[in-house]
């Protein structure tokens, strides 16, 4: 397999050490109390959609790629692990020589998924299982976070474009790269972020700051300058000065006198500041009246999908949302929580056992067991019906009807008939070997436009969403009541 | 000068292409129409705290450094521009021989800072000065807004250590390693983060994740199988089934079976949910009785300045904070707003021409002018009374007295003697050439324990602090009146 536009060759970094340092420790523990042979399975997964909305976009398996494709422990980094004195020098070879050799499944990226779902599973020596913990949560909290309200605010914006504009205000280099990454899948048309567009193929896309303007003697100089420059995609700046005095009338007046005359139709004007609505119905109207209809308006300024959505509602005549500070860094909500639990242990003889977290708050107890999901589709229209989390051992047969039920209140059942399902979790490693392919990004961002087509408008609303259902096999509920009565028989007040 | 801990030799990446691709257009209009070779002064700085705090903590320095040190454009970047067919083939020539030549000046790392102040200046070449714009704002924006909010955490814990955990919730792999500087630098003692350790000398620490206990047949062998491997570093997680019918008693048996008869103590207990106002008192009380007053309890799970203030307030027994998701996203407000600026211009014959950015909403206007601050202590105390903005041409005698007033409330007026000032605004680039050297992590966190120390509390304050003064000399008050009366007359409605 390949890796060309969609490999981070550039930087090639190696983010083996990016761990946190307990999984070292327990590494280290598991070898000396010989646990660590055991084979584990994890589950990554999320208990929470981020502003309450009604699902999540998939997001970060490539990096998740790339990340375990180059999996080394350099001899700095092992000089460095010798230097703390704590771990044995079994444990230090064990890394010198550590080779990946677990199996991994993962959503494909782009498609909704829902809290309490594996989003990814790693099977695996414990050792190994535990150590990627840090980075799969990291990757794939960051960029499911930033596709997810990236989608929010591309459906605010109502088909209309929306470029990401956020590097300068992110978290960290990353989060401007791969945050742009992000914000693509979820349906930003393009960004501001030049590295993004050679690493992705978005398509990156800019204009002026208003220090192009300042620099001239005076803004119509700086915009007949800008023109004279890109007379074939002229979109100026106007909110330097003054929108309606100022900068509205000396963008028509270079239309005018210099794009026209050379045969060229001017391409937008943005707003940076202000009442977007006001100003931008007003130019809108005198942009028409001059006879520009075709000239874009453009709007930035701290944008994201509750403003987007109340500026449309009041009638503001935008072509481009250009989104920054609010998207990059999922301002509303700028934490995903997603968390990575023991879920299963194989016996020597190859048994699975499976293992459960127990806790107070009941939203917190893990699903137990080695699992997979089906999305039950409806014949009729292709709207998804339900997710179904079942044991890895389970398969359903499309011919025969389902009966879905509520995993606390038990009385509230479903039959479904004229279904068809899709398993959701895809392998991406075979005991440690590559064998899956990443679509290209804005691939990606097709399978999202395709996926949520698929959704009930019910469940892509912004406020107060349908529950979107997520139950599990009897099987699989069986188990995990089973388990849960005999730890409360043990521990639970 | 040489580059060792402090530098990212290990990842080495070259972010030039890290740069908002309107920088791009911009630079090529600027050689098309050329204004490119005008000397233009830029000032980096930021509106209004986070948080409603008093200060912010100066960060980023030291990555500025490393970014302006590698500014370097491939061939393979060349190609990509010129793939874009807008760009000129003299501007595609500019960077195939780009040599950064601007002078910089920065508040190094560590200082308090306000609202209004250049943190970074930039002068050289218009077509420069402009293009390190993305850079700068994504590097200082994160880790002031990491390091400032990591200095209330610590704050708020009076004391006590606080640890850095946030490395899987970060916003991308460098919102984890330099969000995990920046923690450090406003005053966490450790991290989680390995590789923090590895780059900037941070003390990594961890012990153990719910897993380990639950891979053992039961959390007396988990807890049992740690002590035999970390004797003399034990720290037991001790809610994974629960904390005070389980997870203690067993870590007390432990601590009593394994430990003591080696000769080793206990060296702490971990709480990662539930009640911990209530369960560190009662695990307080436990492990006193036993024998075990000297055992840390260690305290994790979504907290932040105002969870700690909170639980300390009702009596909780804590030895350490473990911080995450909060701290490492800024989650309570997670956007830094700095912007970056057009302060003047420079004629042909060397004479600065100041430039304002106007704007209708009064806190958005510019100061004008190539500028420094003083920092104003007073003698008999050392404590920090105001910082005065003055024209870079200005010096302050200290032996005169100065006289302050408010620069909207001009009648609001204070004499200062007995007081000796402090620059803050330190030269790192000259014409290009690296002419500073950055502390270490650990020594910047130091500056700012020290520096804080010099606010008086009332700015220190989490609600409603004392609006510390930042203010502006004479001189460039009356130059900012004169041009915001010119310009006013020419566009203000």
């Amino acid at each position: 397999m390949e890796f060309t536009k969609n490999f981070d060759v550039r930087n090639g970094r190696n983010l083996t050490m990016l761990v946190d340092f307990y999984e070292l420790t327990m590494g280290n523990g598991y070898l000396e109390s010989e646990a660590g042979n055991k084979t584990a399975y994890f589950d990554m997964f999320f208990r929470r959609v981020p502003d309450d909305g009604g699902y999540c976009i998939m997001a970060g398996v490539q990096q998740i790629i790339e990340y375990l494709s180059n999996l080394k422990f350099s001899d700095e980094d092992i000089e460095y692990l010798k230097s703390r004195n704590i771990f044995s020098e079994k444990f230090l070879n064990y890394l010198r020589n550590f080779k990946f050799c677990c199996d991994v499944w993962a959503v494909p990226e782009g498609n909704p998924v829902f809290p309490n779902e594996p989003l990814v599973v790693v099977k695996g020596p414990a050792i190994q299982a535990q150590f990627v913990e840090t980075m799969i949560l990291l990757t794939v909290n960051h960029q499911t976070l930033i596709a997810t309200k990236a989608n929010r605010i591309c459906r605010a914006a109502e088909g209309r474009s929306v470029m990401e504009f956020g590097s300068r205000r992110a978290q960290g280099y990353d989060g401007a790269i791969y945050g742009a990454r992000a914000a693509a899948i979820g349906g930003c048309n393009s960004t501001a972020c030049t590295i993004a567009e050679q690493m992705f193929g978005i398509p990156a896309v800019g204009t002026m700051a208003h220090s192009w303007i300042q620099l001239f003697p005076n803004e119509y100089e700086a915009f007949k300058a800008w023109a004279e420059v890109y007379p074939d995609n002229c979109t100026l700046l106007i909110d330097t000065y003054n929108v309606l005095k100022s900068g509205l009338p000396n963008a028509i007046k270079v239309f005018n006198e210099v794009l026209l005359p050379k045969g060229y139709r001017p391409k937008g004007i943005r707003l940076d500041s202000g009442d977007i609505t006001y100003l931008s119905k007003k130019c809108r109207e005198i942009l028409d009246k001059a006879g520009f209809s075709d000239v874009n308006i453009v709007v930035s300024n701290s944008l994201d999908e509750f403003i987007i959505r109340d500026v449309l509602s009041q009638g503001a005549v935008i072509d481009s949302f250009g989104v920054g500070e609010r998207l990059i860094t999922a301002k509303s909500e700028p934490v995903f929580g997603g968390v990575y639990k023991l879920a299963a242990v194989e016996n020597e003889d190859g048994t699975i056992v499976p293992k459960i977290k127990i806790s107070e708050n009941e939203e917190k107890i893990t699903n137990p067991g080695f699992k997979k999901i089906y999305r039950i589709f409806d014949k009729a229209n292709d709207k998804a019906i339900a997710d179904l989390i079942t044991l890895a051992e389970e398969n359903i047969d499309e011919n025969n009807p389902i009966e879905l039920f509520n995993p606390v209140y038990t009385w509230k059942k479903k039959k479904i008939k004229d279904y068809y399902v899709k398993e959701l979790l895809v392998k991406i490693f075979d005991k440690g070997k590559l064998v899956y392919e990443s679509p290209d990004v804005m691939e990606i961002r097709k399978i999202v436009q395709e996926e949520t087509e698929k959704l009930w408008p019910e469940v892509l609303r912004f406020e107060n969403p349908h529950n979107y259902y997520v139950d599990l096999s009897r099987k699989l509920w069986d188990l995990k009541e089973e388990l849960l009565h005999k730890y409360s028989s043990e521990y639970v007040e």
